[in-house]
């Protein structure tokens, strides 16, 4: 057994309630070590010494490295000290707060055993109920739909068909996505993610002017509230893009401050790196733009200004925040930013956009979700170009899976691509049956889908500004594809895809992706081998791509609902 | 090379910044593995996909099972992206977010590189600067002195000298605290701890009536100022313990919901077990002590209560908070009463009294420091009964040090005993040399040493009750023991002692303890071996315990202060 493999950390991605009595455990392996049991001997913390009960943890990941053991409790009381006991190849190892060790002394166990020390409700994470079963679409409100033809439109400098540059304007705007709502309904869409729509000069607007204003681009305040309160008659959900990190050059608070320096009652609101402050270069900025100047969250009043802008616009019916560039504003922010929120909208949705390891933001106290770059990137590794083998896929989604809370994982924002990557059908080749396989392999991960404004279509594109393109309206739709696309969306409206948990494995060269709910069971297998595998699905094949009635699975998927016994 | 070793995790105790433009970065790896060298490869996140600047990491510490590699970095810009580079036996490994692989792909590093997104400077965890020197003097109040000879007294029902039980009352107090100042100040103390003063029926006074009146029997609010107002003019700083898990029965508050159930404003304060909430064991308590009712800190009422609590008596003087149970109590409660804090005063200190791994409160948002438990554990198993090997004390101690930041090392308060524990004492087998060593590491490890009253006089105890005899003052004090004590504490004055790091090894038998600051540096060696070790101290010796002219270090300890080249 390799002992440098073993680990858990309390109060952690392997130790955390879900519940006000319910407790979830985690012991991390070497994928290769097979023990004989693993075993959780615990108690009340204050009786741990004296006797303790034992648990069957069971294997539920493997991943590339390491294999993940797990088991669940409810307990009677809210307290709970534990700690592990293996059995390997005729040995016994304990592991404690003291390391992995042959010998434990339970006399002085309240010095070295692991502890819960109390779940604490107000401490625990909860799913809101709404995501459980939510499939997103995310506009970049530019580019999808036209509605308003009264508007000033002499911004525009590039015709609906014309080629898209970064610098583009083509008219998109909130009364487009109004006359486009029966459409997305329609393709099983119930959520809705808009990029920034608050007074901008860029076509995407995360360089923001003022945070009050719709952008008359796109509309104004009554349509904003027309197409809320349109939505939500539909049962669809809208949830806000806010670039708190950075504003624009122009945001008048900015102004004031490259107009009268330190003198500005604003100074403070926004943060220096060395040198004179109205010299060029000297605040800090979003990336290499110069023209977002980065909010100084340090400062309780940006704070409050900050946080303001989230409440007021929550007010006015949005049901969530997909947080721009989360992870460079301070936490202080987030959790303040989470307090105020949760207190007056409990549903509303926290997400943040983190690219990396993201586990301290996901803890209760920032964010419900993020955005899945690291399922994106894993994906796009599978079905696209770089043809990495089912049983590496498998693993490496275990290993993500076990990255995070299973509340966490319910409420991750699953994509193929989004306005800063490149479009998936590039990624796949063109390849529209591998573009519904991802999709369909998205949709099966726990986490709420979020499809791409166009991805219906097919649309290509490298990456900004080329993944940007126009939706073509007059294109005709592929009706199979369309219908295909359509059923891999709906499988998230069943009871198998409500939880945070799946089982991921690779069975005969194909990805096996594994979800259930009490009897119900839902499992889908991928096969991107390029040889056909013939199986026998135990259960109904409810959805299949280039999955034939011989029982071959070409270069393809199916989804089949499995018959519990 | 231990593949399944190697271990980083971002925004941790393993990557954290110490200052705006500061940051620190580990990397665990297996301590029989020994890297030809191990690098960071880095830049500005913006950058790393095409140029990486590399920077050496140094073996900072070797643990039972792990080795620890460090380097800290001065930022130009507040964002860093980074892998590892380690080199072993002719190969070359990458370790990123995709784990240890053989090979990276710097074109997609954006996905997989680990990152400290943005160093915002009101997350950084500062240290306090009076802890760096802080010599902290526990005090249980009712056994320490007793000043006030006019109070009415009919509640003491032990004499000073009598046999100490768990219901015995001695009539120590404030009065005797603040008649004993300058015995505290001459035996090195610069701040004190008090066990809570609050009105209770208990001599410990865990269990809170009244959070706003002192006990009648140790005093009142003019007695608590002038020992606070006597003890700033003397230079010592008080710290308050404050028990805000749980109150007494008798609370008002809880008296109310006893009579009136849920008809109680106050129904919600607390929190109940199943069951109705009027019938026995039904609310929540501390331990099997039904008479300490248990807050419900999920209540933002009771959390403005308790806060305010603190706050209050933060405004009439004290120094900073121990909490008492604070493991048990809701994170909500504790981030919100740090914002609190830190804002009107910025310089009190927070301690957590957390016996088990403790990262996750220590990460800037919740205490400074805890009770260091961790610490009088593996003392006691070294110098006590248990006498462990030097290699193996090193080993616990440098995992110990990597358990959490610099900062929450430097603000731990080190003890070898409290009112929780037997005494030290009793763990050295009444050796009285043993006793000074023992002490002599606590002060050595980083952190701010705190002796338990009694300890000067080698005070003897088994547990509670038995630790928690009263002061002797017709004693005589051994005065060469007396000394040495006094010499170990001064220790803590010198600069080398003001940092979070140590340098802990094994050498010829002895423990060894490396602390530096610039280029000052002192080492103390400790030999429990039983046997006399010869050696020549590479500069000044500062202080000895059985360390022999003829340089043999019996059974003992020398502290050694070293001359930079």
């Amino acid at each position: 057994m390799n002992k440098y493999a073993v680990y858990h950390k309390p109060e952690s991605n392997y130790a955390y309630a879900t519940a006000d009595h319910k407790l979830t455990l985690v012991l991390k392996m070497a994928a290769g070590d097979i023990p004989d049991r693993v075993e959780i001997l615990y108690n009340n913390k204050y009786d741990f010494t004296k006797r303790r009960s034992s648990c069957l943890m069971h294997r539920c990941a493997t991943g590339v490295d390491f294999a993940y053991y797990r088991a669940d409790f409810t307990l009677p009381d809210a307290r709970l000290a534990y700690i592990f006991k293996i059995y390997h190849k005729g040995r016994v190892y304990y592991y404690s707060e003291e390391g992995l060790t042959t010998d434990y002394d339970f006399e002085l166990a309240y010095y070295t055993f692991f502890q819960f020390p109390f779940i604490n409700a107000v401490d625990v994470m909860p799913v809101l109920e709404w995501t459980r079963h939510a499939v997103f679409y995310q506009i970049f409100v530019d580019r999808f739909a036209r509605g308003d033809f009264k508007k000033d439109d002499s911004y525009i400098n590039t015709p609906w068909d014309g080629r898209i540059t970064r610098y583009s304007f083509t008219g998109g705007d909130l009364e487009g996505i109004i006359s486009k709502l029966p459409y997305l309904k329609d393709l099983g869409v119930n959520a809705l993610y808009l990029t920034p729509i608050f007074l901008s000069d860029s076509n995407h607007k995360y360089n923001v002017k003022d945070y009050a204003v719709v952008d008359p681009q796109f509309g104004d305040k009554n349509t904003l509230l027309k197409l809320l309160s349109l939505a939500h008659a539909s049962g669809m959900k809208v949830i806000l893009d806010a670039a708190l990190n950075h504003c624009d050059i122009t945001h008048p608070y900015f102004e004031d401050v490259m107009q009268r320096g330190r003198a500005s009652p604003y100074f403070n609101w926004f943060m220096y790196v060395g040198g004179p402050e109205r010299e060029a270069g000297s605040y800090a900025h979003f990336a290499d733009c110069t023209y977002m100047p980065k909010w100084n969250t340090g400062n309780p009043l940006a704070r409050r200004y900050l946080a303001d802008v989230a409440l007021n616009w929550l007010k006015y019916g949005f049901d969530g925040l997909r947080l721009d560039v989360a992870d460079e504003v301070s936490h202080v922010m987030w959790r303040q930013l989470r307090l105020e929120i949760k207190q007056s909208y409990p549903r509303a949705l926290i997400l943040g956009e983190i690219w990396h390891l993201n586990e301290h933001w996901l803890r209760g106290d920032q964010f419900d979700g993020v955005m899945n770059y690291k399922l994106q990137k894993i994906l796009m590794d599978y079905f696209g170009m770089f043809s990495i083998k089912a049983v590496y896929a498998a693993a490496r989604l275990n290993d993500l899976l076990m990255d995070n809370t299973e509340q966490a994982n319910a409420m991750a924002l699953n994509f193929l691509d989004d306005h800063d990557t490149p479009r998936a059908f590039r990624f796949v080749g063109g390849n529209t049956d591998k573009l519904l396989c991802a999709l369909c392999a998205e949709v099966m991960f726990p986490g709420m889908p979020c499809v791409f404004y166009g991805t219906e279509l097919a649309l290509d594109g490298a990456g900004d500004p080329d993944s940007r393109r126009t939706f073509d309206w007059a294109a005709e739709q592929d009706p199979e594809f369309k219908q295909k696309l359509k059923e891999i969306l709906a499988l998230k409206q069943r009871p198998e895809l409500e939880g945070g948990r799946a089982e991921i494995s690779a069975e005969r060269g194909m990805l096996k992706m594994a979800r259930s709910n009490g009897d119900a069971g839902l499992t889908a297998y991928f096969n991107t081998s390029g040889r056909s595998v013939q199986f026998e699905p135990c259960g109904e094949v409810v959805l299949g791509v280039n999955f034939k009635q011989n029982r071959l699975l070409n270069n393809g998927m199916a989804v089949v609902a499995n018959i519990k016994q």
